[in-house]
């Protein structure tokens, strides 16, 4: 076990009708709230009220921003600053996906900060201060309800970078599996495939070679995101499929999973980032149509992570079982209508040079340049084309 | 998936040599810090030096308390909660095993209770205020370092009871495998027993009939604990798997397989409080005598939990697996040394009325003697005798 910090200071709180505590909760960390949500199906599903209500009848004072759109943009971070220092907010309040919520921890690092917000994602500075946060999420996918990440889309320059602090993560999280039973079919599906992503990221790329307890746990939430996926696109409002979903996308990037693996980096979601900041696919189809062709490639050089997996999976246990394990995580991806491969997205071989030039930023500012060069993340492409 | 609220406070620090961090964590938690350890084995092996010496470079105004003993007794915390009050401690420091721990939590409880710390146990009065709490763990067993537990014996009454606040979760834990090298034998396996059996009870006692992700999680814990125990047994100098014994005796009762699975209590643990408060066995060896013959009483009215563990932990998938999973069972608690029954710790049946007269103490202050009766009671210890 390689040495680690684990720290999830999140309470979480889950159940039917936890998003009308809202107010309970938010009273604690002040009295203005600033509540950020995306381009409106929270108004038309009736969340934003229930939310709106439990707040006015905690006696707090609220500005909502809205309109924050997948693949959350810089713009919209920087709009949200001035508005939540003109309102002079105590927290901000996220309701929606993962956009919403990693739009919200920007906004909550930027309104304290002497530098552009944009300077924390480049690493120019790091953030010493930040608003509390409370999020709502609505569909389970990023896990950006339990952790200090955020990923935010420059649109001036097409970058799609990602920072962390432990002060973005969120106070308090309500996780009410029912605000998801109206995601649509497609985007619980791309929930899931980023949720098992997240888990697999430090299940293959971590440098311990055999993480016993880890590869179970991340192993165990698979199976889990996997088998109840399926039951939720049959049944959007099956709800223990969809809080085993939810809880399972909080779990998978909390760092309990990733906590003694060792330090790793993200190379499906790095080269993802470059796919949905150049073509703005949804994050979850861009990391489902590379999947199967980044593990192929992983395979060639190292076979014994991929047959791992397949042996906690599905209890393969042919030394030769690469292909199997492989090809049984193609089957799920495509058995709940994600793309398995590149072309399926419309992402042709022409592009490969600019997605793996695009992903280069990112690798310079991780400080991966070594271990993961332009030739590398062509080659992947190829894989997953 | 049941309603729950989860809240992990507590940073985890992992890893060789962390407890050399002391210092560094405590004083962001104040200037004078009491010092709690047991009897004494954290002096032989040169621990408690390596602790002060960086509490000491840190500049910090240290106390000691020393005299701990397994099955904590409430006279000791009395004379920490006087020594705290006359040394004005900012916070507390726990330097041993799960009674180090939990003495130490009663301690940051009762410095500010108007009432008598017992008071807290009887469940009379609800701790409002503790004082910050560091765990340095060197044992891998209670899973005190994680969580609000704590149980204490009131050496008059012969009474061990437990209590649980919010308040009295460490700050920080600075878990250091390498300081369980020394641990013997037996108390390797009595930790990793104990460990397992904080995985068992929601798992057998939860009301939820089929936790899904809940099951796997805890399992995969079990299954590593199970293999680690034996492997830091054989070689008590294997850091990886004294690591692995560790990180998973944390995350067995720190609330991850808890969540969801509904309220529930832990008879096992309960009826093993009385024997050791009666007869001062160790925690472990009492649970791990507990373990075998409750599991078959558990059969008699619900044979489905025993199978679900069966084929989680061992593919037992035969529905007449039943004892085939209880003695897989038992011959893990005796491969590792443990009793595996009520005899071999010398317990007679003549006393089987006094530990169920004992019990029903805690029943009644837990408002279960409905559920769980002196008749019941003493029928599952008939199954362990």
């Amino acid at each position: 076990m390689k040495d680690f910090i684990f720290h999830v200071p999140t309470k979480i709180v889950f159940g039917k009708g936890v998003c009308k505590s809202a107010g309970k909760y938010a009273k604690e960390l002040g009295k203005k709230i600033l509540v950020v949500i995306g381009s409106g199906s929270v108004k038309r599903t009736g969340t934003l009220e229930l939310v709106m209500s439990s707040l006015k009848d905690a006696s707090l004072e609220i500005e909502l921003l809205e309109g924050v759109v997948s693949n959350p943009l810089l713009s919209k971070v920087r709009e949200g600053i001035s508005l939540a220092k003109q309102f002079k907010a105590d927290a901000v309040l996220a309701l929606g996906g993962g956009s919403v919520m990693d739009t919200s921890k920007a906004i909550c690092a930027g309104v304290m900060l002497q530098n552009d917000i944009w300077d924390v994602f480049t690493r120019k500075v790091t953030i010493k201060y930040a608003l509390p946060l409370i999020t709502i999420p609505t569909i389970a996918a990023s896990g950006s309800e339990m952790n200090g990440y955020m990923v935010i889309t420059n649109d001036e320059s097409k970058h799609k970078l990602a920072a962390a602090s432990e002060l973005v993560k969120p106070r308090v999280s309500l996780l009410d599996p029912t605000l998801t039973f109206s995601v649509p079919k497609d985007y619980t599906a791309y929930g899931a495939v980023d949720a098992v992503c997240h888990l697999l990221e430090p299940f293959f790329n971590g440098p311990e070679p055999d993480p016993v307890l880890q590869d179970r746990i991340a192993t165990a939430i698979i199976k889990t995101i996997m088998e109840a996926a399926k039951k939720a696109i049959e049944q959007p409002n099956d709800y223990k499929a969809r809080a085993q979903l939810m809880w399972s996308a909080s779990l998978a990037l909390c760092g309990l999973t990733k906590a003694g693996v060792g330090d790793h980096f993200f190379p499906m979601h790095l080269i993802e980032h470059s796919i949905s900041a150049l073509f703005n696919v949804a994050h979850g189809a861009g990391l489902a149509a590379i999947i199967p062709g980044w593990m192929k490639w992983r395979s060639q050089s190292d076979p014994s992570r991929i047959l791992r997996l397949g042996e906690l999976l599905w209890n393969i246990t042919d030394q030769n079982g690469v292909n199997q394990t492989i090809s049984n995580m193609a089957a799920w991806i495509k058995d709940i209508g994600c793309p398995t491969n590149l072309s399926e997205l419309g992402i042709k071989e022409e592009t490969f040079d600019d997605i793996a030039q695009n992903a280069m930023t990112q690798t310079s500012i991780w400080g991966k340049s070594d271990i993961i060069t332009k030739e590398i993340i062509k080659e992947i492409l190829i894989y997953c084309k």
